[in-house]
């Protein structure tokens, strides 16, 4: 469903080409401080324009329609609308027949019968992260003194991001790439067993991002040839810091208070401009198709701050519920 | 919290060495024939007394407490209980003061306040997933024609596994290993957008298990290397098969009708017999700790059956939600 | 929480005099005919104006902003806006310090620490319950056959309710009413045992009205005076029709097949135009309040439709989860 | 569904004749003492034995088979398990072809298609209600200083208890009753708008006790025949003391520090000597039915601690959501 949350619940709509793409976010605390330009400077980070980035632009305006009254936040849920301004749905009217390797156009349509709104992937765009990454703003205040960062680390599998973007270009490809996440200041605590684990509950915000592919935390799959001599953390400090972190700050799915460390796999963007093989759903033939349109080369500079965003709206959960009851200490 | 599930909702409670460890499940479809015996086929999966497994041995009977009569489920919740029997608790003793380098020990301190029941692991101890295989029992009938099956592929980074696990006994060290799961018969449409796609909801289960590092659907990290001509699965029949399968049985975060596929690794067993670094929490000194008790020397061997039912439990939340309306075709 | 639902989710925003108010529905099955026309008609029976009603006049017009695509519903979330024009907030300016007996105005700025919108009754405001009316036309598309009719029944204690308004409004006071519901059409079946039973969801979602002070199932509080020998309803068919129907249509917490009939009382509106002892809360003295604006002299006029659709709403989600198997029927 | 709660999670399973009946209890703040006589003793209250109860007689003991430690909550889910015993099945064999008039039997029957365990009713008996007695008991050590009580105030019409239940024995009848609830100490502030109002989440758990047949609030069903000048209750100190309290304790879905009050309607016991019309669900045909076996005159006697304990449940899942964040007070 479009819906996540125990304490801090989202709920998220909007199709691509639809009238609008957005988000309510439930559960925010009463007297949070928050402007339009704030969620505009993280929105920024996710915005197209840049080399490698498609040439669709949308002003991408957030327009906060409820739960903030005189820039702070209510305690009512906050709606936060983006109307879509700047949509060619003709591009895709051949998506009706013709689903698109890679992408969710088939399924969609096997799905909902005919009746999903395939216009640019609908619903099932990357555009309705938008939400995400405004929420993600609300977020970062409720978890403070916690600070998220989510890096592109690899793309094309190399470091030189730059390059790599500019032979995908030149090569008319499209490329994945690594995101690495670092939660600093993190308490010791959040996450809650045992379906409530840190890890489970970061695992679910993040794969609801589209073209994620893998997801580690700390060692991962590094840690399935390693030797428990070598991988379990030797503790320095009675606060609890370790020497190495290969738990990425995650014991028995509760954090251990150093950084919470992980990395995402983001998959090539699927639209590209070869030509493709697949069917047409109406004659049941298989055909060739050649996509037109604006695509991202590299959807994965982009991610980072929907990455980020999700992040902190999973950590905001955990947190409000750590805070549930006055910690009692046995004496 | 340790409840999950939308229409297929499961409840987990238990210690490694309280009185007992088990499961409610609700939601279960009246009419599904259940006897003890298929209950305790997977249970013996899960075994430990094989090389490579702790020499704890349980007799881990499960015992249906509602929910079925004359052998066939209700519609009622299912508890399935596990009175433990064979528990050594001295040997843990120790845990009141000096956690365990890679344990959940710590954390629970921390997040319990000492209330914990620190035996053996209390509540973070692996054998709370006796419940997630007895159920995994129930949802595979739920889910079929689907087919789940979880092997371990590699161990101590070798796909000889025997060898591995005979290395690492003569090393008094433990090893972790990689287990790959495939489910055929997989029909098109599983998966709710945006937070509820499969990816997400299996994300959030798998990462319920203890001791896993990294998850990867399909082509994994290696699409993050991977080019968009490449990576897209080409279509090859007008219901959907594709020539590779990258994407896992996945687009768009709904099954697409090919093999669901993906592969989790599993850390090595944190209990290890070496003498390691830690803290005194009472004395607030840093000190040294040798762990005896029985322990696994690769606790991947026992982790597929696990990852199996878990699988088979998110599956079935989906396969029950995926039928919720009549199928209505546009004409 | 502003969220509910299982399977149809609703989550519900805005308030009385900021940007706007409205609805998320997730969940709703794709292909229903919908259209801007079919939820005004449903809006207009809420509607102010008529004699009794508030002189407050708002357009309240609905836009379908998500999940609707050429008519129809497309199975992703639909967002249903109405954006406020008619707002005179500087009425209300008063209640930043002085608390209007009857309504949420003090309960509102102890739990929100001065930070709720308080303009109008802001997120308390029935102006809210727009977005169920709205929810509520789809949700008799789910559950047809099912009819469900609420009438007003009674108002300042007589069945004679113009008079009783007239009177009401010559005395510039307020008076309350009963709402009853009738449900005809309805399956065998619906509610799940034990916290999903059909009174309970029912309840949770009418006592989520403004305004509701009691609520009662068929006999309701007569049965407290009635005997067994009378109250059991005699099955006088096969098919389950009872002679009376005492049970409201209810047994065991599920519907029974016959008309499922409730009542609910309705409190006077609070809002009145005479001088009413309160408290300063800034001086923290007591004092007098005489409050101007626009009143409805009896609320319980614009109640009916949205009972109505609390109705619909709270059974879509119970018709939905019953079509959860297969049924299967032991031989 | 079978479970209810968002940080303070229930999930009740068991059946009358079957193996046992119980609760799990998720989310209970660690370090709370709590001892099994403690849960005896208002477990006694529920019991049967007295004038006018069944003669049927459970030793009803509890089991705490996990979430306890050294008589304390360790934070960890806690399993309260009641092994049926005294079982005479035999006596409700009949039930298999005849539903009882007001009784479950008819549904349960046809919506688990002869499935369900039909024995002295099954998933749908009163004695489920035993885990909602002993859960009762955790939940009023959390919602402290707040005081729950629950008192059987009418039986069959009259306030002198005694008499009405004499009566009804010697006529074979059975009667219903009135059950008022006074919470004392209440905070300001429980409740979340617009779904999680206190009314809201206490209608859904007291609608889930079998046998309700109303539930008001305050001034209940007489608020529809007062008027607002009446109805609004005057503030009389700045903490929020009211002169009446016709609200019962809340406004706009939240407690606003007044005692909270509200009264239950309990129908007669179903089960009576009485021959009555019935079906045969086997045959087609009407039928007589007349039942043996052990009944309650009254059920309502039993039934004071049932709602007593239902609201303190209620009651420390909003207690537990309102401690969520630290209260920012606007200067």
């Amino acid at each position: 469903m479009n819906t996540i949350g125990t304490l801090f619940k989202l709920s998220i709509f909007g199709e691509s080409h639809g009238n609008s793409v957005g988000i309510v976010i439930d559960g925010v605390p009463a007297g949070i401080p928050i402007t339009r330009e704030e969620l505009e400077a993280d929105l920024s980070r996710r915005k197209s324009g840049a080399k490698g980035t498609t040439p669709r632009q949308e002003a991408d305006i957030p327009r906060i329609m409820s739960g903030v009254f005189e820039n702070h936040t209510t305690g009512a849920p906050i709606l936060i609308l983006f109307e879509n301004t700047n949509t060619r749905s003709k591009d895709y009217s051949f998506l009706l027949e013709t689903p698109r390797p890679g992408h969710a156009d088939f399924v969609a349509h096997k799905k909902f019968g005919g009746y999903e709104d395939y216009r640019g992937g609908g619903h099932f765009s990357g555009r309705i992260t938008l939400g995400i990454v405004a929420a993600g703003v609300i977020a970062k205040k409720i978890i403070a003194p916690i600070i998220v960062k989510s890096t592109l680390i690899e793309a094309g599998g190399t470091t030189d991001i730059e390059k790599a973007v500019e032979k995908a270009i030149a090569e008319q490809d499209s490329i994945g790439g690594i995101v690495e996440t670092i939660a600093t200041n993190m308490p010791i605590g959040l996450g809650e067993p045992f379906f409530g684990n840190i890890k489970a509950v970061l695992a679910h915000y993040i794969y609801s991002i589209p073209a994620i592919k893998g997801l580690e935390f700390g060692s991962g799959f590094a840690a399935a040839r390693m030797k428990g001599t070598e991988h379990n953390d030797k503790f320095i400090t009675v606060s609890g810091k370790t020497a190495t972190n290969y738990a990425g700050g995650i014991n028995g799915g509760i954090s251990n208070g150093n950084d919470l460390v992980f990395k995402v796999a983001v998959k090539p963007t699927s639209s590209i401009h070869a030509t493709q093989h697949t069917m047409n759903m109406k004659t049941g033939q298989m055909t060739d198709l050649s996509v037109e349109g604006r695509h991202d080369t590299c959807i994965a500079l982009r991610i980072p701050v929907v990455v980020e965003a999700m992040t902190c709206l999973a950590l905001a959960d955990l947190v409000l519920q750590e805070q549930k009851f006055p910690r009692v200490v046995k004496s």
